[in-house]
């Protein structure tokens, strides 16, 4: 997608639709432009020879416009694109609803609309938007009944509704935006555009946004990396449950993919994910304002006891720590404090405390240089001045250059002094649970800015030879492969225990011959999904016994169904599962982010703990790394109880040639390697299933 | 503790300390009291014949009052008390500090105040306290510089300072109180106190505090059970986490309890825990002013799709779900909505939605039978008048008789509906998570509230066996015992494997051939505690074999350590592993609530995954039960993965008898029965420890 700033900063905005007419779309889209709007207005409307004033064109082709809002009846708006598109404007706004949101009809008409941008190479929004602002041109291109003011946070919404509600709130908070965008439907321009341009905007400190969905996943996850490394982004991504990914579904009409993905593309994009819209709006304001911590580390200065325990126990439920004071920083706080106080962290400086003790406090905590942030909280009192706190505060923190939050605790009380912190750019939270909630997201971005992303590593694979085993499938009703496509796993260089799949019981001698020690034989049918429960898998065969052994499992399956499609008996080397843990590796395709790669521990911990991890395909060596470290029963890979550690690095390897499979192969449409047994010297895949779609191949 | 109606209803106060110096508390309580309250306060101080305007007496003795507040300083503060003792004042609060929570000597004037507070049956609140407050009266006997508006929630908090800052907000919000209290150090009434006070006082209908400890455990919870049968309790008990904890116990100068025992003591008393001041009053708001639902089933009325799914999410993390209509209702909703409305739940009554519809909408939704309790969430709009909604919403709230939750979303546009809803008591909340938050803790409520407390089932034991085996320790310096004391379980009526400890090769055999099948032998010596780790143990032994296995164990128990005291040799039953459970059932004795029971399946579940649940002992039959149900692995009991499940019956009556042997024995400090091996017919307790303290014998 091309440049966006001419779509925020245009010189001249037509309005297709503008009228005068009480209550339409249309006027209330001209009177919020004609406000603020540092540019021209045009309307456009055959009918009129001018709409408040301004002179009318009958066609957006005559305005010689650099955005324009199209706001006619769907009927006539695709038209009204394309009339712009042919005069050369690049930017436009659909605001008219009526297309994909609401049956065929309308999503043959989203389809024409995209295109008509294509063709055009438009910037377009929506269609179904509420519109766009930015305040820097004062631009109000919305029909809502609020306005944005300055800042310098960029927000991006899925519902327009929600835009009013924030922008009603926000102005009332002192809260501003640079762009405000209502994505609509998103028939061309998406979040990932969005996040592209604003991480570029030198006025964009902050994005944020409240998404249902996310077209495209993997390009999502590019550009958000990207952009992560400089500017933030928080995001409500709703649907997070299944009931609430049920309603969003309806809402939006589109698929809803797993949370599992999102909460897996989020994470691997940088992005911070917000639960609620206060979590969304507590940690954005940090972000906007404040520098990134030099550590985890927190003080907090107090002259409340009580509040200073509730706020101690919000650093525990976060990945903050308690600042560890200095010997000199202690001999300050000795000297400056009263007995009754105590100058460990939280620093309690006691409700008598005036102002210059409060500030002195804050002053020799904040020069500490194990000190990394700081929370300012307290509770009202006859000798503080929470005005002059406020102050004091701002100062201290310039000063030191360090984070800080504020919880000035009360009401009315706290008003004038909240509004000098907010102007400042330090937010005050009301309960001290959200200060600290929102100074760790401040230190998660610090995280994520300095992350590296690794390339995924490319082994050398044998392409050809999957593709073979993959194609077998071709023509069959059934598209599912078993052990039978163990050869797959082989070609992309996947460990797996020595043997073959025969079928007679002179081949089965053959391989058991060369393999060391007893071997486990099992009946190979697409048939017979659940070998143990016909008795068609045996265990620690003998080499003597392995004639009889053939004879009997195909007897069995014979007995079991009679037209089974018997494809043979599988010889394996006996894995050492007493020395081993047994993993699962798996893949589903997600709709919106593809191959989405799990990870978990073997039988009760995935199936009963629900204890499994999830990245989007490719992942790098480091990312196959985390999610051995990740999950609960991590230890138990690394020799918890006394056993000795597995092989973790073969685990991340077998994980890393995982991806690269279905990341080569789209047709792939699952696969689960388990178990994978994670041995003290390597990891071998004994069994693996997989769903193929023959067309993708 | 007596009737405390006095303390919060006095016809008469005397202020002891009172004064008219500037900046002292005296005169700050004498100002705070005379302002509103209806009655009368005289001033007690020597050196005045009148305080602003009050005749003053020159001791408490003079005054018969019904209540004393002192602030005189802490070396005559217990003087003063006595005094009024003495003078038949049964009402006492000591604002007063410098007492237990200032070092030894405080500690030592704090036990002083407690005697005589026992010896006149005195209702002592303090010292070290904020006061107290009660609105009925207008008595505010605090030298805050705030007094609480009149409600229906009673409020203690052993943070004075927190006091301040939420009244102050609480004010600004509309929030009223009826009783207020600051426990101070609570040297004499304490939270259990209050809580009985105001289960039975008319006008309390919420109970909400701010707690950093629970001084008696098993008091609390009893007082609690009872209250909550009726009204509610939420609290904040900080200290959750370790920081949080340690920040706790060096404010109030108590031994933290683990918040393991806190976690399961409130859940046990019946008590709401809050995490934060937030969730404190967005549940009790709700709570002190709806009626309980009928149901979980929550129905959610919306003109914004976006906020609509981010509310059912929120439906998804909380125990609610949402309302499937009946067929009527959807009919309804049919005909009623626009096309591109959503009839389904959360109902989208779309943006261009008038009055008229939304609440045509809410009363077609709350008169569904199915529909337990509803959200109105809105965002603003054109056509929408939010104060006429608030009016609807209060109206249709009342006729229909249902819980109601308010999400107005918005800032300065939502204030004046705000204050509709809230005086009709619908809190109208910022976020939509928080309103569902709400509803769920008035749903949790009404479970609390039909709880049943059975009595603890009274098994038939053999305590004076059980005291022989636990004498064991006298005049020991080792006052742990291990499988030597299988024993006390058997006494208690928990099966243990057959078998015994012998001294002889000649026994050992005797023993292993009563035994039906193979033998378990294993070393019993306290000096080895890892018999693992130097071939201490024998499995699978035969009958012929056990000789040679006796002598070879004490060999190597002398080769590790050859002056060990060794006790014998453990000759057991082989327990049924393959078909088995390993669980572990454990006790340790904490400060505040007493014995507290661990339950938890064997090995990694315990050690790794940390996968655990507690319950202060004595436990009741149902709730023992509920511990073998709600750990995450609990599915393993019941025949996870095709295996047969064991006997959940025969460990639940396991865990009730391990409560009634540590309920019996305070001696026993800690006790693990480890593993306790579930079979698929009954459970045996292959091995315990425990250590014992033998000044409580």
């Amino acid at each position: 997608m091309g440049d966006l700033s001419e779509l925020f900063a245009p010189g001249r905005v037509a309005v297709v639709g503008a009228t005068e007419r009480e209550g339409s779309v249309g006027r209330a889209i001209v009177e919020n432009l004609i406000e603020d709007f540092d540019g021209e207005v045009v309307p456009v409307n055959p009918k009129y020879d001018e709409v408040f004033g301004l002179p009318a064109v009958a066609d957006v082709g005559e305005t010689d416009a650099d955005l324009a809002i199209v706001v006619v009846p769907p009927h006539i708006a695709v038209d009204a694109v394309r009339q712009a598109g042919e005069a050369g404007i690049q930017n436009v706004v659909v605001i008219t609803a009526g297309f994909g949101e609401t049956g065929s009809e309308g999503a043959a008409r989203e389809q024409e609309l995209t295109e008509v941008a294509e063709e055009y190479d438009l910037n377009l929004v929506g269609p179904n938007s509420l519109g766009i602002m930015s305040t820097p041109k004062g631009m109000n291109a919305t029909f809502g009944p609020e306005n944005a003011t300055s800042g310098n946070m960029s927000f991006m919404s899925q519902s327009g509704a929600f835009i009013t509600a924030v922008l009603d709130w926000a102005n009332d908070e002192g809260i501003g935006f640079k762009d405000v965008v209502s994505l609509g439907n998103k028939a061309v321009l998406d979040e990932s555009d969005f996040i592209d341009a604003w991480g570029t905007d030198e006025q964009t400190d902050v994005v944020i946004g409240y998404l249902e969905g996310i077209e495209e996943g993997r390009e999502f996850i590019d550009t958000a990396r990207e952009v992560t490394q400089d500017t933030p982004i928080v995001l409500v991504k709703s649907g997070r449950t299944d009931a609430g990914a049920q309603a969003a579904s309806s809402h939006t009409g589109t698929i809803a993919g797993s949370d599992q993905a999102y909460e897996a593309g989020l994470e691997q994009a940088g992005v911070i994910r917000a639960e609620s819209v206060q979590e969304l709006f507590d940690s954005a304001q940090m972000l906007a304002n404040q520098p990134l911590p030099d550590s985890k580390e927190i003080a907090i200065i107090t002259n409340a006891g009580g509040p200073g325990v509730m706020s101690t126990d919000a650093v525990g439920d976060s990945s903050l720590s308690m600042a560890s004071f200095s010997d000199e920083t202690l001999e300050e706080f000795s000297e400056k404090l009263p007995e009754e106080g105590n100058i460990y962290n939280p620093v309690d400086i006691v409700g008598d405390a005036d102002n210059d003790r409060f500030s002195e406090a804050l002053d020799v905590a904040l020069a500490d240089e194990n000190v990394g942030m700081a929370l300012v909280l307290t509770c009202p009192t006859a000798v503080l001045d929470y005005e002059q706190l406020a102050e004091d505060t701002v100062e201290l923190r310039k000063e030191h250059d360090k984070p800080v939050a504020a919880c000035f605790m009360g009401g009315e009380r706290v008003k004038p002094a909240a509004e000098i912190l907010q102007e400042s750019g330090i937010p005050n939270y009301f309960d001290p649970s959200r200060a600290v909630f929102a100074l760790d997201a401040l230190s998660d971005f610090k995280d994520i800015s300095r992350r590296e992303y690794d390339e995924p590593t490319e082994f050398d694979v044998d392409e050809e030879r999957a593709r073979e085993i993959l194609e077998s499938v071709k023509g069959r009703d059934d598209t599912r492969l078993g052990v039978e496509a163990m050869g797959l796993l082989d070609a992309y260089g996947i460990e797996t225990p020595q043997g073959d799949i025969i079928d007679s019981p002179a081949d089965a001698l053959e391989v058991a011959e060369d393999i060391d020690g007893n071997v486990v034989m099992k009946i190979v049918s697409p048939d017979i999904l659940h070998k143990s429960d016909i008795g068609g898998v045996k265990v620690g065969v003998e080499d003597e016994d392995v004639y009889d052994a053939y004879e009997d499992l195909i007897t069995r399956a014979r007995n079991y169904q009679p037209d089974a499609n018997i494809i043979g008996v599988q010889v394996q080397e006996m894995v050492d599962l007493d020395n081993g843990v047994e993993t699962i590796v798996g893949m589903n395709r997600d709709p919106q982010f593809g191959p989405l790669l799990m990870f978990g521990l073997g039988g009760i911990f995935v199936e009963v703990m629900e204890d499994t991890t999830f990245r989007v395909a490719p992942v790098a060596e480091n990312e196959a790394h985390t999610m051995t470290e990740e999950i609960d029963s991590a230890p138990l890979l690394r020799g918890a109880r006394g056993r000795d550690p597995v092989d973790v690095d073969e685990v991340t390897e077998t994980i890393q040639r995982l991806s690269q499979l279905v990341t080569d192969f789209p047709a792939i449409l699952e696969l689960d390697i388990n178990p994978l047994v994670a041995l003290p010297d390597g990891a071998k895949a004994v069994d693996v299933r997989l769903t193929v779609d023959p067309d993708e191949l």
